[in-house]
């Protein structure tokens, strides 16, 4: 049962066969990015016919072992045009691993201008052509209700938003959680490719699959165990995330003078208190009703990161409310509410954004003087806007590049076009280093040196220095890659970072599943061989180092608090992916 | 008297010296791209304090031969991201060239927030705050008198207009011509460059100057008549030119089944007479008043294809009216109505864009819904809030690119992020290797394959076939990046191509003129040698054979009337330059 499924959505054919010979042993990213290298022409238009996506759980998805739901998406990225994989919670993962569908592939695309949805169920795949009522507008949160409604309140979902039916390049694929509410595949626009193929959604239904098979059930059992054990005991995983959520980095990064502010022009804010996630937390807390601290965004989750947040009336209104989206409306937009900001998260999960880019996007036209320096009221309209875009919308949803193109700024915090998130390079140069190299465009997750560089968790690193941050940065990615390829939660990082037991038995609950003998160096061979296959793509694709570098200005503008720059030279930064 | 000026922005500083040694034997193309590749970093931002802009007249201009009054303007282009030359008539190359300046170099940007006017004259350089009546939305025409006035009536004028002052990425720089009408160095953005260095304008003043040193004035003087012969015997140079201006081309390309219709989804119109050369021709003789058959964009032209257009009162509306524009508007987005089509092309003059960029992103925008199908009521009102940017407005001038971005469309043709011209690559294959290949981005005067694809001047080569196209268009190319390093106006190439005498003419010209012995060998290898100066630039910028590349669409969809699409496989368009 290792299913790969084509649908073929020019000629609506399905076909499944086999997963190739040459994919064995391969999932998440690694299955994803293979598989993009192989059979998407580099230089392809991203929303046009010859571009595909392909959907694959991790090697350890469907499993009992903790923060092994993530879901791993790949294709060519209509916003930075290079190989993009994006990962996301929800309930899709699990399903297909337990269905035995190593892969799920769409490509071509309809001549007619229909929607359609894909279900996914143990008969096999079916294309409907989508509820009109879910078409031309209506809200992720409205669609997945219909559309439980319609397959079964425990379907799975991947939906395309409004934004991704405009193939607005911000468009993220939102996914249906457990509770019903929005985790999104949010970074690079693959909502917009997933809208290009007409698939309005794909729905998958498990109901009748086996659990996942397992080589050695006893030996998986125990490891993990040990392995659930470093999570819950690091401070970091264990309780600052759940307590907190990922906003517990605000008071962190702004101590650190790492805060991007105002358009990346200031390293603190002196209004901290009003965006923390202490205060998140107390203000959660304090207002009860549907509002919950610790939440997880798949079955199995330890770590507990997501947060529900509630209005004043106690009424749910977002979850996954991360700390990179509060950074980018609270502190980089200047927008000083948590509620406004709240409702803005609610309303970009709503269309089917990535909240980072549109994020980055609104400071970069705050600068531009297309939206007042701090207006959450208008920046919660022009999100509503993008389910039927208005102008100005358009221009944001088409990311903090194409701002800066209509604007004539050369302040633009991108690298190859997508937004740099919520650490600033200059005084987090690890995360620096990053941000230039990955293959993915700027993406904190690709290789999150905040660890050792602020965090201090599994490297002691001045992030306001140059020394070891080159081969730190290559390590974290290429443990990122190995991660993002087990379907694990890039958070248990944190648990097994310090903790060589843990580690040891991530390995562990891998062999035990597949019968394995795999050691730590086939991890670290399995991450390299993933960011070489993705370089390979984005090399075919037109990219050189001379993309790998940073915006001009973090060279030569000094950020305060410690008035630093970003002082690596090109042949230092190119040094990264010298393996 | 070879002086190289540059005036500092940051600083205000002007120094003045001798051109350097190395760049001695050089002009026009070749001198500011062997500049921006020796003093601008290819990975700097545009429109940063870190690009360059230089101006430079070609080594003929300011004498008496035809047709040389061309000036080069060069610089990173904000559109493109690679090395840019526009050319353009006025007065600017011919009095500069009197003057003894072999460049004038603008570098660094003001930190305050003031526009300035740079004033050359025999003195030297001033820098003046710019009059406030012309900045923040005057149009180019009232700005050029109000210079004018201040300035003295014969002043030559270089202005960036409100789009410039925008640094919107289609902005262009328009230059006074003889008559206080604008001409424009058009393509690739370099206003927006003008702009964020906040110069307003370039005002030259060549009172006190003397005639350009000729080394000997006889042979000059019969090379001249040779080469003036040559083009006034040509039936294109000598006489379509100066009938039916470019435009001219329209019933030619219709003909030829090249016209690029409906954003490039047929090749043919049935309403050709509306906006073709004979219907411009017959339109303004008929009218009378301000309106002029045969007009030339600089002093000492005789090919004269710039066209005064009047309105039904005989009131001038526009001039410099271009075939490339009549298409753009007509043909590719369909407005049906020569008038609207001028007064359109006289606000874009009037606001300062490229013409081709902002008519190709409107047949584009129209695509994507943002405008109906030949509306040009709503495009020139677009066009006109251009001087004080709406979104949409914003969106169009961001050019073709960042059109099919916010509109989520894969048929959008541009090369390197620039707007494919008149001529379909699809049925004008050399026209298509050129698109792909050149230097600058989608550019039809980068190498004119026209000529031997349809006009059959020069070459005979059948425009659907392949057969004899990746030599023609690299001869071509290289050809031109010589003819631009001299101040010839590309329509020299007419004259000169079937006739053996007028070629040898333009080399007696240089020779003449400078004492050197040159032969056609030495003008090849010039322009090799401009090219290959490019090419490093855009190399080293993160430019690669993976970005010749035209649009995939163009692969697939075959053009109508004769079903074609383009067929040649990468390593055949990477034949152009292999050399």
């Amino acid at each position: 049962m290792n299913q790969f499924i084509r649908v073929n959505m020019t000629t609506m054919q399905i076909t499944t066969e086999a997963i190739p010979e040459k994919y064995a042993g391969l999932g998440g990213r690694a299955l994803t990015s293979s598989f993009v290298n192989d059979e998407v022409k580099p230089t392809c238009h991203a929303l046009g016919k010859n571009n595909k996506i392909i959907f694959s759980p991790g090697l350890l998805s469907g499993t009992s072992a903790p923060n092994s739901g993530r879901l791993s998406v790949g294709s060519k990225s209509p916003l930075t045009g290079t190989i993009k994989e994006c990962n996301t919670g929800g309930l899709f993962s699990q399903k297909m691993a337990k269905m035995g569908i190593k892969a799920f592939v769409i490509e071509g695309m309809p001549t007619d201008d229909k929607f359609y949805v894909i279900k996914i169920d143990m008969n096999g795949v079916t294309i409907d052509e989508a509820p009109s009522e879910i078409i031309g507008g209506c809200g992720n949160y409205d669609a997945i209700k219909i559309l439980s409604e319609k397959y079964g309140a425990k379907v799975g979902i991947a939906l395309t938003g409004p934004a991704g039916e405009h193939r607005l390049p911000s468009a993220n694929i939102s996914f249906k959680d457990p509770e019903g509410n929005i985790r999104s595949a949010g970074r690079g626009g693959l909502g917009a490719v997933l809208g290009s193929k007409k698939v309005k959604a794909v729905v998958i239904d498990d109901t009748g699959a086996n659990a996942v098979p397992i080589a050695d059930i006893d030996a998986f059992r125990a490891a993990s165990k040990v392995f659930a054990k470093a999570l819950l005991d690091h401070p970091v995983a264990g309780q600052g995330l759940a307590l907190y959520g990922t906003d517990v980095l605000v008071n962190i990064l702004n101590e650190a003078g790492g805060l991007p502010t105002h358009n990346f022009t200031d390293g603190r804010i002196d209004y901290n208190d009003v965006i923390s996630g202490e205060t998140l937390n107390a203000t959660i807390t304090e207002r009860g009703g549907e509002g919950k601290v610790s939440h997880g965004c798949h079955a199995g989750c330890i770590i507990r990161c997501s947060q529900w947040y509630a209005d004043k009336k106690g009424k749910y209104v977002t979850s996954g409310f991360e700390y990179e989206t509060i950074w980018g409306l609270g502190a980089d937009a200047g927008i000083k509410d948590l509620d406004i900001i709240a409702y803005i998260d609610r309303a970009m999960d709503d269309v089917g954004v990535d909240s980072i880019e549109i994020a980055v996007a609104v400071a970069t036209a705050m600068e531009g003087g297309l939206i007042k320096w701090g207006d959450g009221e208008a920046v919660l309209e022009l999100v509503k806007q993008m389910a039927n875009p208005t102008p100005l919308a358009r221009i944001i949803a088409g990311g903090c590049s194409v701002v800066g193109k209509v604007c004539g700024l050369f302040r633009v915090p991108v690298v190859k076009d997508q937004a740099i998130p919520a650490y600033d390079p200059r005084s987090v140069k690890g995360m620096g280093l990053t941000y230039a190299t990955t293959t993915m465009g700027a993406d904190h997750t690709a290789g999150y040196c905040v660890s050792g560089n602020i965090l201090k968790v599994g490297a002691d690193i001045d992030p306001l220095k140059k020394d070891g941050q080159i081969a730190y940065s290559r390590a974290m990615q290429i443990g990122t890659a190995a991660i993002d390829s087990t379907g694990m939660c890039l958070f248990v990082y944190f648990g097994i970072a310090d903790s060589p037991a843990g580690y040891q038995a991530l390995i562990d609950m891998l062999n035990a599943q597949y019968g394995t003998s795999l050691t730590s160096t086939d991890v670290d061979k399995l991450g390299e061989y993933v960011l070489k296959v993705e370089r390979d793509f984005n090399k075919r694709a037109g990219f050189t180092n001379a993309h790998d570098r940073l915006p001009e200005f973090f060279e030569y503008e000094p950020l305060p608090p410690h008035n630093v720059i970003w002082d690596f030279t090109p042949d230092e930064v190119d040094e990264v992916f010298n393996f």
